[in-house]
């Protein structure tokens, strides 16, 4: 591999020649070999990048203390890397400083040196014309940089990916919910058999728990488009020229489309990370209502002879490589390994969100890389359960109905005609006994045959005419 | 041990003649010997059920389905269990049916059976003149009844605890950053000396944190005051009269002053408990956050003479039962194994909130006790902690001057001046040598002592003139 | 409430005059009202102090640091304490100083003072007989002796309630794979219909698992055996007496009947709890076991009717307060619960664990008592679930034979006399069709009939003649 | 791009014309577009098939129900993928069907079809010479077949990286404990002053607690040497030849190097996954070991001037894009990332693992990538910390020597001469008065300038010469 020589405040270091990174990103590469390409900083943490260094390019001209020019070829650099041109100059590993100081410098170093080679200049020159410090990073740190990048990234993927996802799985299982709203069938309580309600009430259920986990995620939002750019160091903005803070935070805005603004209180923003802590919370309730939803819609599809089986779910692949013909739910299993994953997540986040020393936390890359897993997942894996079983789920009918005429716990009905204890009793005779309810309750002499008609009508105990 | 017999459904049971509990509270207590006296149900859910009975009694009569004398005795009755005159008749533990059906029951039979001896009638008698199913329990099932008093819990201790004692501390803790705002003092990031910022500003990061955290738990208040009365056994609100779900929400929240309402979709409210997983995430966030702060207050505080040593405490306690005169940062201590208590009871939460099935989660008691601890830890250790340290913590001004005095990061100040390879030329040379940043800098020609003075003026650099 | 004066090195404090507990306990009842009396101490852990300190009295008498009439009525009181006749004496809660001092000089107060009375002297004397620190503390330090005290009461629970309980549960399950051993089933892999196995095996799975959760458990009491008794301080072992760790290690052995040993290194055993936090880790493993389990056997007893009923569970009381007639697998509920509470409490423990800094742990109550709290539940929980369940369990012949017979996947063993893909065209004709594997197979001219009869065997398919 | 068609039972699909992989691999790519590249099955997986699919073909052989050649050739094939030459052969996600099928059929389906190709066939012909199902998966199922490759990739992970990295770093730490071993320091508990201990105690602390990590991750090797292959579809072993089961994993021992066994209960090895929950489990105390010695080099290395500076560590990389010449503890922060990592992690696999239903666990590709990784990371990390830090640790023997003479706590010494009380009394004038122990202790007249220089020597006070 052709190498060329940069250098540091520490001294020299070989580079690959063709690379436009610079000293730092290579002695963190050096340095840290920990976890290999598959834990690579998250492209969305570079991109985001991109979007603070233009913001803060064009900001530091604007009040004056960048050369226009300056700001521009950064700019067009930013654009390169917001298009995807420049991935493969990002090689870091999420493990590296805590404070994601080398990812800052990365961006800096290949920013700076693109730029250089941009107005003409040559990687092998041993003075670029752009500084990474003290042009790319102006008014900056780390500090806040990267708290900053974290907010951008998980902000839009909430906002593009888990939203939308939730949101279509959602509205698929409404119109479920409102197609089966007349499809009455045995309710289960303990797992065992309970009283009736329709399979439209039964996803209505679901529904509603994605309704709250939307709403709990979108409470969220407040908190995540607070941005710490114009922190700095430690929180005060040292070095930042007046009303930097406010300006960069509306550039970001309008570069990414969504509501940033700075955060108010900046030594927060850069010590701790509780608004990530926040939005994963609600990322961690969504996966807890999936792992729900998944398991039902397993346990109710399961089968074919001898499960439940009231509902069907599309037949997508062999299930088996085994078991000829044999068809599994596994769009339910994609969903509830996403939800455990998520659950995991929640407590490598909490436990790096609580270890935050003085004026900076350094578990940000790992917050980051853990936060922008969940988020993609839950919205990805809502995507494909949508798609490829819950648009196809149909009762079935004959299942459905053979287990609601079976049932005993219709007797329930007889609660406000007869009292439980006298209920309870044709109850368990009809168990012990294998018979009907009618049958039991009559031989018990505790009402006629027309009474039961009358009393015991699953459809009028969903209470949907309510 | 004196015993009389009483009967449910499955037949008679030995239960002690002075206890007011029937069949069924009796079989649990046999078949439930798991952990003992401390794992027995939170006292707080044996108060909500007698709220959710007095009002399930009084809506029942309203809608002329309970005559209105057994409503106003079993009103009676909740209003002793209230005033905690009862509190010995609820002996059963957690660790029961995951539904909290037999702790329902323990609250039936209680109130039915204590009507029973109120309106004249003896223990020794075999049929009450109340029954705890057909009366106490009319229109309830324990499905429905168990996750409205762990809402009615739940909603009480944050609104009456969790939040008071919080705010209590956040309070003291922006009345310090006001008092603290112009002390300057060394800033620290990754652990290491940084750039100066005020011990106010510091501070205030804190008081931020406690914010968010407070906004954060409030959103969660709607979802958790959302009640699941009224669905009855699988959410269908079988056996319930006509408009018995919202007037009996209504009363729920005239008896306990907190605006409680019928939750909008009953079956999610019975087979999930989001809104436990909602608002317990938000608890969690706070236990991050008041991890941060205990331990950057025990770091602060740390000396007294080989520590950080910047802040005082107050001295509360013999610290030590070997080492003469130490004191420690002991109400930090509790306050952070607090917060990692609640970030395990955040596990054990969602882990039984994901595991509902169909119409039920069976997980309620072990969910519901988790949050009532919680919720009391956080608001209790708040005020702990408030009370016999924050109050009491004060600068520790000669060793926050020697800090600031020493550090080299005041070379900072002058990235904007001499360029950040300049200065870092500096701090090394300063931090190799031992000197003063101004000797080195002096020593490299890089400025003059008089630019050294206008430049580097730490009160200059903590942005709080801005 | 009458009060006495006591006083420590601080100072003055008004204690109840009928208690045997001195100033610093006063001072930390008053200083850190937490979590209220469920939240005390665990009574383990006042019992191992007992021991801790009886072996202490005993080791420096011999030793020649303390007079043996002191060393003698200080174990009096041990023994006292031992028997829980003074359980009254130690109020304070875990949400203290996390190194435990207060909790070890409530040990040290009560014994001293406990001791100058049945010496003699009354509690109101300002200069007791015994002093809390001088010599019922010598030779030891809250460092050492709270670690002890977690170590020996966590070694007490795991070894006297948590594994006999396991075993219980064990071997009942042993003894129902030995009954089903010839009870062939279909078996169910994704929740679907699989090949058949027999009950015996399904169950010899669990026994499997328990067994691997014992061994593991046990891998772990090595390190819980090992006691920090002898560091004092901060490990040195700085005014002990020569021999001192050894030799109360030995006594402890001794007095609790379990094989303790010094801890070969106590700066580990002072600063960190990884014998907690890896045994807690075994508990935990049995705790995802037991899930599994719990799971299991609320689905496999599903129904009655509409449900996968395959084995059927001894019936321990009404299930529902609504539904007359119900019975539900609430013992596996509790379990369940139980399972889910140290899954939290793991995370709980290693927070807390991870978190000590230089030569002292401060989160020592907190994990003691999540520790306590699950080893008890889990041996409970067996013992609970195995008495009033697991013991009970039967076979339901006619639903298992019905499933069996209605399976599609006995299809499967067609597959090395006609290929996978053949195999799963007859399944997949079956299924669509609703007929039998055998008419499917023979209208696709598959295969004979008789063959049929020679391949498809159930009874063949479980391999347990192998 | 160029397509194909190739065919299962479920019907065509279009796959791209020069992968070797066919149907189901592409109705998974297809169907789970969840997470990206990088959430592609771990290699190691695909590594660990190759290994066991390998032995399945040869032990197939030797039992007579495989052709040798197939045999041959599909072992050929099963080197090339360990060679990593068909590492673009393996697209699918973790987050697939939990049981792994999609990537097992993947493995049998590139297998079979490069197998072809070596055989001279063409991917365009629609029948193969050797079949994915019937061929390279004989006496296999997905369900037998993934938890085996999870222990043999997890397994070779553990043993070939963590152990070996753990290794280094104990190594180093304990060299520096010996090196360390008469630097006497100031000791600190409750992060505040207490008495003396050396440097090489304080260390040797840390090695303790990796060589009881490393004990007790070996202790679960035996749990992970145990494969489930032979198990088949339900752990019965349907459609395997008599002796398969013991050969085959005999075989896999002898390709890998690694003392692999067939499980005792096949039922255990598919149902759960409490070998890789137990595994996992050491992981996590390991990750809990490293937080707490990560954070004391952190703290022990804080200044440069303005924190406890008793250690130097190694300056990699510039610490700070904005404070020039700051260096930071950034492999303590990589290694306190990777441990909040794992502790997160490990409920992600104790959530997978206790969820399993009745025959199969289906959170398999979820459980496996987690434990791959963290078993990775721990290794990586322990080299990365060890190289470029732990091994450049030095004294920083000024500050040591300044924390050591001012400390209060030396003190201590004085217990066993003159009483705790009267010892406390002198740290608390010298403390309040800031003067020296000496001079407060003369003052008070409790003892000699001779006493105080006989009594109070801190090399004597760290029991090093016991």
């Amino acid at each position: 591999m052709s190498i060329r020589i940069e250098k540091d405040t520490m001294g020299p270091v070989e580079v690959p020649a063709d690379k436009y990174w610079g000293a730092q990103t290579q002695r963190s590469i050096n340095n840290f070999k920990i976890g290999g390409e598959k834990n690579q900083m998250p492209i969305e943490i570079i991109r985001a990048f991109a979007i603070l260094k233009k913001a803060a390019a064009q900001t530091n001209a604007e009040l004056g203390v960048l050369a226009q020019e300056k700001a521009d070829t950064i700019s067009t650099v930013c654009d390169e890397i917001l298009r995807g041109e420049l991935d493969d100059q990002f090689p870091l590993v999420v493990w590296q400083t805590g404070s994601g100081t080398q990812s800052n410098m990365n961006s800096n170093e290949v920013i700076a040196y693109r730029s250089h080679v941009l107005l003409g200049g040559s990687l092998e020159d041993s003075v670029k014309k752009i500084h990474p410090n003290d042009d790319v990073n102006k008014s900056q740190s780390s500090n806040d940089t990267f708290p900053t990048a974290m907010h951008i990234a998980a902000y839009k993927m909430v906002v593009e990916t888990t939203i939308p996802g939730v949101e279509q799985l959602r509205n698929t299982l409404h119109a479920k919910a409102k197609d089966f709203e007349n499809v009455v069938k045995i309710g289960r309580t303990h797992f065992m058999d309970a009283t009736p309600l329709t399979l439209g009430q039964e996803f209505s259920g679901y529904v509603a728990q994605l309704n709250h986990g939307l709403k709990a995620l979108r409470s969220t939002l407040d908190h995540l488009s607070e941005l710490a750019l114009g922190g700095t160091a430690v929180g005060t903005g040292l070095n930042t020229p007046k009303g930097y803070a406010e300006k960069v935070a509306e550039k970001i805005a309008e570069f990414s489309g969504h509501p940033f603004v700075t955060a108010p209180n900046k030594f927060e923003a850069l010590a701790a990370h509780d608004a990530m802590v926040e939005a994963h919370g609600a990322l961690k309730q969504l996966a807890v209502s999936l792992m729900k939803i998944g398991n039902d819609i397993r346990m109710l599809s399961s089968g074919p002879r001898s499960g439940i089986g009231e509902i069907l779910i599309p037949e997508n692949e062999p299930g088996s490589s085994i078991m000829p013909g044999k068809v599994n739910p596994t769009q339910c299993e994609a969903l509830t390994m996403v939800a455990a994953q998520v659950m995991g997540n929640d407590v490598a986040i909490s436990v790096g969100g609580s270890t935050g020393h003085f004026e900076l936390n350094v578990f940000k890359p790992m917050i980051a890389a853990n936060f922008l897993q969940s988020a993609r997942l839950i919205g990805d894996a809502c995507v494909s359960f949508n798609d490829n079983c819950a648009v196809g789920i149909k009762p079935n009918d004959s299942m459905i109905k053979r287990h609601l005429e079976n049932s005993l716990m219709l007797v329930t009905a007889l609660n406000t005609h007869i009292g439980y204890e006298n209920a309870a009793a044709i109850a368990k005779k009809a168990h012990k006994e294998g018979t009907s309810l009618r049958e039991a309750a009559i031989a018990l002499d505790l009402l006629t045959s027309e009474q039961f008609d009358q009393w015991v009508r699953p459809e009028d105990m969903t209470g949907s005419l309510k």
